[in-house]
């Protein structure tokens, strides 16, 4: 981060480590602060399992107060901290450096509160998504976030990093699920806003500020979390579809009919559907091939006909020439099987050498740039495998090539070349996951000089010796 | 705001106002620089009718260019400026000194895109709600966000303040409805955050520092609102209950049947009802008096069967023992009626001294405040006349006392009164209506001393000389 200004780490450091460990654990007490061998390799990279460094230290706070001591410390030596949580994430945001000191939240962990009359969960950053789901449907309530790292990720990570997942198109990112927020600010200063209410017009709403900052501005420490009622039913279709315009009016026409009941709106280019049903050893259920696939479901309230209702809106879109074909699950089998194409790509890890694009642009332009970005492709790289697919409820484009496809081309090439394409369109390289320090250089491409000017304006008012998570974002 | 250190208005701008006018005159044309009696009365107080208060000049530039331009030579002569939109905000945020230069938005107005395929409308700041509304409805959309003020009030207005109003609980607030946003800072610089993409986690998400921070940080000159699917059905109940805490179990029986189709449930005590009917001139539906009354309203998707479905759930909850009475609308001319009652606060600047509140509070707790606020209310001031009502879904609760039932007593110390209330919950002293200049003193009710300093860091960081918006706020 030089470039901007801000501290670099290592280079500036007022106290030598040794010092710097000592007032550490002075504070937390010996156990909780880590190094060497002590450190296990869990902090040492993420999901990306990109360079695995051992950080200089390894931080294990209990309690926002001990959060607060080890960051006025820390910025009292100028010594970088890199905030931790799941290491479930896709962009490098929570590696920590060789001079850095990693600061877990998993000891602060655990649900404080669920409050039915708001419909809210109040928990420590440390909580896995998984528990704080459990919470919630254990008092028959819903906690609208899920992504496939539920087990691991941690809540701290998920609001940190903005988290999408499953969900968005019923009920938002995480953003949209945090009604109040506490954060450690660099210097130690604890913001607590932890409350319950939807209204709350009393100034800045400081909880948006560090929501999706990926932990360069604060570390969050605890949340309250917005509940919503429960759906009863799922219901899922797998249509096939003449061009990408028809999914975008069949989505627009589900809308006037279902409102946010629409739970999700995945579409699968062929290139991706031929190689899910391949993956999955399943056969498709369609005896022709089609131009576009999209997986749909309906997650609503009312048990009594909300399938036949869903039905009918599908035939009636067949019958008005709006679809090609329709299949309609009618057991939960039937839907796992269904689910289970669009899910092949928890196997691409395995069964090729993924080059992952995780972008956003506005839904009508989807369509276009996918044909434009494969024609690309093929001029660039013939012979180049692409799978192309993605939320577009959420105007959320995945690609995936296969490096096995492009022998002897580095995976930052092919990186550039995919993003340069968003730049005239000031597409997003990064709808859901972050740019952490894996897509740091191409941030420009989806910001402005004059937006990245105000980041670091805010950056630094907020940590003036730049010691959260630097490297990361800018 | 001088113990905060930001520059004070009129004491340290560095040129002569005639030279800043002068080049202001240069930069926008004569006829978008106003002066004395040319600044009509509009521009000299809001909708509270506060101190009206001439500008040193009002400032009608059309283009975001042209605010860039403006703000670049306020910005190097520290001249103190005002955003004003439509004037129809309740706490004197636009309200300039006489000192101050205002910029209204009014010229720069207009829908500029409606993008069916992304449900997207792009408009300047100066567009009125209503022709934002209407531009959605002609379209097949709606747009989310509807006030009182919806003739008056201008999209810049509404989201500076992240204003509430009448479908909170269904689509959240005003925040909630921006995809992107264009602000030019204090210093002329232009941010262009104008995508249209529901997911875009590309460093910090700017529309929030902007939103609801009432001008102290940016003009806000256009913005890229997210559309809805049209609600086809509306269907109105009047239900009575027997205390608060029924109120909420019936919310939440709503929600487990209805999702977010439930698009009011707004509660009055019996003071504001009984009031109410009498100010209308109406006939309460009920024969007795009951202890609380909610106005109920489904708006939903499925024309077929919407009114039959919530009337089946308001008799199952009749027969179950959750409510004690119930009326449903048979027509648009009896849910008008229904309306009417809790519409009746329009009269109350005619018929009544009206000091008014806003607060919010954890769903559950309202019940419980209402009850010990009256008792101390009837304590201190016995005799006085209060109307307790609100979207409890929203977590607001309103409250209006008649100045003339507390006769010699000085509207702040009422206000002081209640307001001191809610600091031990940590309540919001403002929901809905933001804290402008007038809830400025209370603003340390809900705030702690870290949350506003964090707040001033920010406001210097953005806003160096503190040109924009001094005195509110802070």
């Amino acid at each position: 981060m030089t470039e901007h200004g801000i501290t670099e780490s290592g280079t500036t450091t007022t106290a030598p480590l040794a010092t710097t460990l000592d007032a550490l654990r002075a504070a937390l007490g010996a156990d909780a602060v880590r190094v060497g061998e002590q450190i296990s390799e869990h902090a040492m990279t993420d999901w990306t399992r990109h360079e695995p460094t051992r950080p200089a230290a390894l931080l294990l706070p209990c309690t926002t107060g001990e959060v607060s001591r080890a960051l006025a410390i820390c910025h009292a030596a100028r010594q970088p901290v890199v905030p931790q949580g799941g290491m479930t994430g896709l962009a490098g945001g929570a590696i920590a450096r060789a001079t850095d000191i990693a600061l877990s939240l998993e000891r602060l962990a655990g649900v404080e509160e669920l409050d039915a009359a708001s419909a809210t969960l109040t928990v420590r950053a440390g909580t896995t998504l998984q528990t704080a789901q459990e919470a919630a449907e254990a008092a028959g309530f819903e906690l609208a976030l899920d992504l496939g790292a539920r087990g691991s990720c941690q809540i701290g990570g998920n609001l940190a990093t903005n988290a999408g997942g499953n969900r968005v198109i019923q009920s938002g990112t995480a953003r949209d699920q945090v009604l109040g927020l506490e954060v450690v600010l660099a210097n130690g200063d604890v913001l607590s806003s932890l409350g319950k209410m939807v209204k709350n017009n009393t100034g800045y709403d400081l909880k948006h500020w560090f929501i999706g900052s990926e932990g360069t501005l604060g570390v969050i420490t605890r949340a309250v979390l917005r509940l919503h009622p429960r759906r009863a039913t799922r219901h899922t279709a797998l249509v096939a579809l003449d061009h990408y315009d028809a999914a975008v009016s069949l989505l627009r026409r589900l809308a006037t009919r279902f409102g946010n009941d629409i739970g999700a709106f995945e579409i699968m280019w062929p290139d991706f559907y031929d190689f899910g049903v391949k993956l999955t050893g399943t056969r498709s259920p369609f005896e022709a091939a089609h131009p576009l696939y999209a997986l749909i479901e309906h997650a609503g309230f009312d048990a009594d006909d909300a399938g036949e209702r869903f039905a009918r809106v599908l035939t009636d879109a067949l019958e008005a020439g709006a679809l090609r074909d329709a299949v309609i699950a009618q057991s939960v089998g039937d839907a796992r099987a269904l689910w289970a194409i669009r899910e092949c790509t928890a196997e691409f890890p395995l069964k090729l050498d993924p080059i992952n694009f995780d972008v956003s642009l506005p839904i009508g332009e989807i369509g276009a740039f996918v044909d434009r970005c494969r024609a690309a492709l093929d001029q660039r790289w013939p012979g180049n495998e692409a799978y192309f697919f993605g939320h577009i409820g959420d105007s959320n484009l995945h690609l995936t090539v296969d490096g096995r496809s492009v022998p002897g081309v580095d995976h930052h090439a092919v990186y550039a070349f995919v993003y340069e394409m968003l730049r005239p369109l000031r597409g997003s390289v990064s709808a859901e996951h972050g740019i952490g320090s894996l897509k740091r250089e191409f941030l420009p491409i989806s910001r402005s000089p004059a937006e990245l000017a105000a980041m670091i304006a805010i950056k630094r008012a907020l940590d003036p010796h730049g010691i959260l998570n630097p490297g990361k974002l800018f």
